[in-house]
């Protein structure tokens, strides 16, 4: 996969090292079962490299700095490069000052969030970061898409591996919802509005009236808001209402935060009072017999042992389509 | 009321300057509305020191620093003011170095958290923080409070005012359900599950059941956990399986962050910004004719208006209990 990802991102101009990095990122993705941001968005990446919108020569130039805090500038280069460099120089703000923060003003889609949560926390640090997105939401109470879903990243070292959150705001994805959708699969959840205003299972109906459901209701509508807000305040960046087109959805704002989890002075002993939590975790109760309690990332690793194992699986449709490109 | 309660903190053996500031805290709580973690609270707060599980006298002192970021021990002291001044140190923090986090250990609960935010905000930064809880929300897919509710505060400098977003794990606080529960109502949505394992709308079951939904269900359990995994290794403190008593609620991790808004390039346009923001959210379509599309915190500003033009509503029974004290 990573080879075929490899050869398009060279033919599109790409230099050596950027397509390897970009191609190692979808391919990672993908590994860790998040194909739609993975293997699955890859043709639409291409196909924006081609209509100009991701530029695959720029890089991020640095804007501000302000001790701790930097402010820098994605010049729209490619999302997954420009997030990952945010994160490797962010954890260097940390290591010098115990807390980094970096706002990336004119970036473009990152893909899978919780990748720069995994590059972060697998070298130590825990990360913090966020990103704002076209409006695909409504405010609570509305019926037009003005808020963002808005994708929030949490990421801790833990025992070689990670334990990772990443959510939107909208308690089903546009794609969760296309891939219900494509089954034929009613969502297990009342996910949005349809156009009666009335709370719909059916995945159709949220796609055609962009009312997806709030995490917590008004409380994730709420989250999205201030998410947005900071991403354009402490980038210098658009906020959501600029960012007019969901299709390209260029030139957005993201927020990155690493803490140097070496530089405490309990760093020694945060392993083991993880492993309490995560123990005291697993001695829940379970609902009925089929119920799993896991912690956030726990099925990621799985997911990639598996997929190390017997390949990653690919939509054919899909991989025809890489192939010919 | 700010009388009373001085009155009552000074016979406790509050020092003048701290019974001022606890009493102006459980005041201003009480003035914008939040009466629950304001005059509500008040006779337990009161309870706790006299058995000892609030120490009047004490203060914080620091651990460790590291840069931008410090680990202070809240050596039991009240939560307010222990909360109130962690808020000021970690804006000095921002001031320094652009951002500054502050981890606190053994601390007594804050009351309201959005107190801090508009303390932050109010003077120039933007405020993140969050607290854990003793365990009072399930796991996803578990029937025994595992996680906590652990509120999470958002505050952002708008207008000589701000924009503040304070919001628990769980759809409902306990506060709130009691709140319904005490009126004869119900939920106006799914608030939890039952003891049958049935979502309901009934608080009397929740209560019971001690089962409240998490907001977007596995993902507001899934932040839970982060939230308590990193005030835990962050401060050094307790996590929410260690917090044993949910009556006490006593010895628990909070983490606060300030981000000087002063030392960013864009600074001088960062209000233009969030106002073409709320503009825009002000011209949704609103659902119906009664839908009223407000940005979080702006509700509390028209009650605070409200309570100072009228006086600050209290229930007579808890009233008299506190002239009684």
């Amino acid at each position: 996969m990573k080879s075929e990802f490899l050869r398009i991102l060279l033919n599109l101009g790409f230099e050596q090292q950027k397509a390897e990095k970009c191609a190692g990122i979808f391919t990672l993705n993908s590994l860790e079962g998040v194909y739609s941001h993975g293997v699955n968005r890859f043709p639409r990446f291409v196909k924006n490299v081609k209509e100009g919108i991701i530029k695959p020569d720029a890089v991020p130039t640095l804007t501000h700095r302000a001790g701790s805090l930097e402010q820098w500038n994605g010049n729209l280069g490619p999302g997954p490069l420009n997030a990952s460099f945010a994160t490797e120089r962010v954890m260097e703000l940390a290591q010098e000052n115990g807390i980094g923060l970096l706002a990336l003003a004119d970036t473009n889609h990152w893909m899978r969030g919780g990748t720069y949560g995994w590059q972060a926390a697998r070298k130590g640090f825990v990360f913090i970061g966020w990103t704002n997105t076209c409006p695909n939401m409504p405010a609570w109470g509305a019926k037009d898409p003005k808020l963002g879903n808005n994708p929030f990243v949490f990421a801790i070292p833990y025992k070689n591996e990670a334990i990772v959150l990443d959510f939107a705001m909208s308690l089903f994805s546009y794609g969760k919802m296309e891939t219900y959708k494509n089954e034929g699969k009613r969502l297990p959840y009342p996910g949005g509005f349809n156009r009666q205003n009335e709370l719909t299972s059916v995945p159709e109906e949220i796609l055609i009236s962009w009312r997806p459901l709030p995490i917590g209701y008004w409380k994730g509508a709420s989250l999205s808001l201030m998410l947005d807000i900071l991403a354009a305040a402490l980038s210098g960046g658009l906020s959501t209402h600029q960012i007019k087109s969901c299709i390209s959805e260029s030139s957005i704002s993201q927020v990155f935060m690493a803490i140097h989890l070496k530089s405490l002075h309990n760093f020694p002993s945060i392993e083991n009072s993880i492993d309490l939590i995560i123990n005291d975790l697993r001695k829940s109760k379970p609902e009925s017999e089929t119920s799993v309690i896991r912690f956030p990332g726990e099925n990621v690793v799985k997911i990639r042992n598996e997929n190390l194992k017997d390949g990653i699986p690919v939509n054919r449709e899909i991989w025809d389509k890489i192939l010919s490109l």
